[in-house]
């Protein structure tokens, strides 16, 4: 095969200083592991509004259909915030994620066991949590038609469009079982099938795929009583599989749980391209923090474990991505920490680049 | 004024068992207070289906519609589960809102100082948590249409309509605001304004109304943050007001933080009637819990303090509320409990009408 190729939007705010340290890792693993990447670099969000008018510019999109992953940083921030809604930072990330039709986003929702202390939740009720969220993304409200805002009679009226065809459904379940198979075979299906349609044909997809997977312990459960679950005893779930919507909600809800979203990472994934890997982008769950951007501050490990997840995803690499897990995992250990993880006694206030430099060197 | 009517329809699970409680607390207030109301009684649900095929008689619906106040249980069970979406219990429910118009729900998620150790969130996350959420109730995606399962082409097409009009935000806006200048004067309006356009409706009216309240403090969040934000920090909000769908889930993982269910009622009201009294439904936000029915293990709180706002929203009987609502405060710090809410030391466990007879010798 040919070296593999990488295509990096750093965005907004603090992506590209999380990103630059991704970029150091992945020169680590073209030097140390012998694992070369060709990497292009360029824009999406307010960076690509500022020079396009628009947040991700056609040559862009054809860059990120051609490359064998994406790794995006974040986008967003307060001085696009005026712009009209077609051309906001969101709506580039968006169409990445149409276009590349990459309708199953990985959303682990992991509790490091040196960091349990940041969730608000009690220990015990956290500790050891590993959830892996599967959102379907490239359909229901986010994308249904009509929508708009249109005029009856003397009044406005705002209209949004669930709709999911059952293929749609059927290929996110797919996904979401074949985890569940590597993981603890525990499925968790969330809908409102008891108010809407749509939810209804959901919870039927989902079960006939179940026939497919009869050692996977199927649940359905309504996505408000979920919510609640997540809240009252989150270790109950292993995969959970959800639409587009409910998915954006639950998986902020699980992460938050943790306590340290600048350490979820994130992957969504489409079908197999000509090569045999899946179309695929690599993010952090994090937004762009506009309030700590540029100042040295962030904490690069969702990053860093979004391109883990891209070495297991992406390129069949499972044992070097574990290796960078465990490195990080090590570092945190060692009570290395950037701003957002201070507090506790005895450990040691980094930089994103110090944090960088601590993972390099238990590489 | 004529005596004011009540319409209970307990419904089904432990609807029945909570609902007797209220009764006999309704009884007292006439009793000992004279406050006398007009009781008639009515079935829901599971149990309206299994007298009428329906899950609300045409009847029923009527008696709704001519009463000061409906006070209603729970609804639903795995014996209805098998039933066509038209005609399941939840339809009942829904069907009350619609046709009452009760446009606004207020579900206050209140940590009781006797129970914060009940949540899975760590005290001084919790201790003292008080926010009021209001959730617009009768449009949205519940209501929406079209709405359906549909064949396209050789596949199923499961559809929903999100759909908002200005003036159905206006009044469930004002309903919020007029909320936030009795309380803290503070207001967070959450949506999806960054990918749904009914949610830029939803905040383009909200910040109409806001001009009419210039005193309270307004905030607009993303859904996905609140969910999150409510998660890590819930005591930085007041009033919270936003639509049907968010609103159940949302309210849901509030009710969770508080880590007492059985303790949290919700008032559903709509515009006001000849006499002035707001159109209204009370209820429990907990559900049927079918597991624990006819065993007298439930907690009829929440279902009393449900009847503690239809005494203060629909009879102006603020005092009498805030007498009940004392009566059960003294009773938790006495340290009475029913099943849920097990665990320490030194409590009295008693039965869901031992509860009863508790807040009643302290009233
Ligand atoms: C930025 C926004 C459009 C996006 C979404 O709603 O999907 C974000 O919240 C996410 O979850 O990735
Ligand atoms: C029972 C169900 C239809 C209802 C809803 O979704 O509104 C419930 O979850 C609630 O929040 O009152």
């Amino acid at each position: 095969m040919s070296t593999p190729s990488l295509l990096i939007l750093p965005g907004d705010g603090i992506g590209p200083e999380v990103m630059a340290e991704v970029i150091r890792i992945i020169d680590w693993y073209g030097d140390k592991r012998g694992l070369k990447f060709d990497v292009t670099t360029d824009l999406v969000g307010g960076a690509a509004y500022d020079k396009h008018g628009m947040p991700l510019a056609d040559e862009t999109m054809a860059k990120a259909q051609a490359v064998d992953a994406v790794l995006l940083g974040a986008v967003g921030g307060p001085k696009y915030d005026v712009l009209d809604f077609s051309v906001k930072p969101e709506r580039g990330l968006l169409r990445l994620r149409k276009e590349m039709d990459l309708f199953a986003n990985l959303r682990p929702a992991q509790c490091f066991d040196a960091l349990a202390d940041f969730s608000s939740l009690k220990k015990d009720v956290v500790a050891g949590l590993d959830i892996m969220i599967v959102r379907e993304l490239t359909s229901g409200v986010y994308f249904g038609e009509p929508r708009g805002i249109f005029t009856e009679g003397n009044e406005r009226v705002g209209i949004n469009t669930q709709r999911y065809t059952e293929s749609e459904i059927r290929r996110v379940a797919i996904a979401a079982f074949e985890l569940a198979m590597k993981r603890n075979k525990k499925l968790t299906s969330m809908e409102k099938a008891n108010v809407m349609e749509s939810g209804i044909l959901w919870r039927d997809v989902v079960n006939e795929v179940a026939a497919d997977y009869p050692e996977v312990e199927v649940q359905h459960m309504y996505a408000d009583n979920g919510a609640m679950q997540l809240v009252r005893a989150p270790k109950q779930f292993d995969v959970i599989v959800t639409d587009n919507l409910f998915g954006d909600i639950l998986s902020d809800c699980a992460a938050m749980l943790t306590g340290s979203l600048g350490m979820l990472p994130s992957a969504s994934l489409g079908a197999p391209m000509e090569n045999g890997r899946p179309k695929a982008m690599y993010e952090p769950v994090h937004g762009s923090a506009p309030d700590i951007a540029g100042q040295g501050k962030a904490n690069p490990i969702a990053c860093i474990l979004s391109f883990a997840m891209a070495l297991r995803y992406s390129f069949d690499e499972g044992e070097e991505a574990t290796r960078l897990e465990k490195a990080i995992e090590k570092v945190l250990s060692d009570g290395v920490r950037t701003g957002d993880l201070l507090g506790e006694e005895g450990v040691t206030p980094v930089s994103t680049s110090g944090m960088g430099d601590a993972i390099l060197a238990a590489l």
